[in-house]
């Protein structure tokens, strides 16, 4: 599905954005910013790729996606001060990588004979997974793990897809109703101040 | 073996505890705190899989494996309080986590051609990278490195392991012999207060 | 190539010292500051062969390894007032290992038809990675993104290597001059305080 390919190319972008920006906020250098920008885009769908072992990982044989973090990483360098103010914008888009990415992490799994569950948890990996990483070189506990209904809102979506998938719906239908699902049950949980509760 | 398959699921579960109350010591969210405990019980036995190229990954074709994680990151939020009281029963079972997750660890690696000392080290890895990933997700020197006798005491039993191999044991026989072995090195260790020498 | 091969152990063995020494100056005991010499040496290599699929991993299968390594932590443990003051000599091994690194991992990458791009960043994977789980493991923010031009010197390197391999240049001559770059960037820029802007 083209659609998807492309959200895809546009989340790896939004990722290697975010990626900089923290590595930014933590003086490192600009060698250091990209490549925690690079892995923020392609973590995710690496450790999936491997949990899975489909070989080749996506982004070592397509060079779009290389450059989607060069443009994400030159953004953030060149527009740092115009990014920041965009951080609602930013918000949005990184709503909408977490989504295609979610989507397309079950849809890889479904490539391998899994268990529904199983693809679930991969594409809360593909979506998270990134992030987690990010905020370790950064040597911080992880954002997910600390606030916002975040890796719930892609198992939330992740379990829409199969219940809509057992009544036969179109499956393009499908990956675009469990990503605006996603994207949903975020976007009201950022409005609505939820989060978590505290287990201590 | 279906004692040894059991054994595992226990590890899994008291695994999975211990990587849920690190958590909630840091203050995590419960969602949080739920993929720490799963990834604390399972991390070892991933990267092992993953080193030694053995796929599918078991956690990833068998159910038993969540429902044993679901339960000990339920009984921990539940029973909080009680737990805590019940460290030591905890120590024991963790400790029997760690004797079969090695052995079980060396079990997989025999299924590829490796020399015993790289068994032995994967035995290792499977009992012992769970807890490494879960300090360094709670932003902490991962325990292991900074006290008693633990991975050591899994070296010590994956050594006896093939010591009585050599001589043709029983295989039943010894891995019982080596999952004892490797809780009396550590019970031993813990009551007398041993631990490694640090260098500096 | 055999002279590729045994600078490939001398890399080994200086990273497991390097790797020691970080883990002593945290106050790691004696266990931990092994396991980290080497997860330091073999790290690079590891993540490397897991994202190209290469099976077995080198260091599975070939006893030399461990020894360079148990070689280079012992030496660390029994010489460590003496490797303190050969700063200068440790440096060049370092040195000399990254190069030795980066033009193995070309060489291993070249193995799999991947574009030239991603065989560079393999060859920086393969001799940075080990230094980054090292820094990790000791809960500080890696030593590459924050000074130095270290991986840079890899990327630089490996630039070097395809526009050479373009001309049709020996091959083994090739991996010696692409080397010699990669010490003599690293060396000129540590002479001279080089070091990458910081974009905040």
């Amino acid at each position: 599905m083209d659609l998807l390919y492309y959200l895809d190319l546009i989340g790896t972008f939004v990722f290697a954005i975010s990626g900089t920006i923290s590595a930014a906020e933590k003086k490192l250098d600009l060698f250091g910013a990209s490549v925690i920008g690079f892995i923020t885009a392609v973590g995710g769908g690496t450790v999936r790729d491997l949990l899975l072992d489909l070989h080749p990982i996506t982004w070592l044989i397509d060079m779009y996606y290389i450059w989607a973090i060069v443009l994400g990483v030159l953004s953030t360098f060149l527009f740092r001060r115009y990014i920041v103010k965009l951080r609602r914008t930013l918000f949005i888009f990184d709503t909408i990588g977490i989504g295609v990415f979610t989507v397309l992490g079950i849809q890889k799994a479904l490539l391998v004979d899994i268990l529904p569950v199983f693809a679930i948890i991969m594409g809360m990996v593909s979506a998270t997974v990134g992030g987690v990483i990010r905020d370790i070189l950064c040597n911080e506990i992880p954002l997910i793990f600390r606030k916002e209904i975040y890796a719930t809102a892609c198992l939330a979506g992740g379990a829409i897809f199969f219940i809509l998938n057992s009544f036969n719906l179109d499956l393009n239908l499908n990956y675009i109703i469990s990503i605006l699902v996603i994207i949903g049950i975020r976007t009201v949980s950022i409005k609505m101040r939820l989060s978590m509760p505290n287990i201590k």
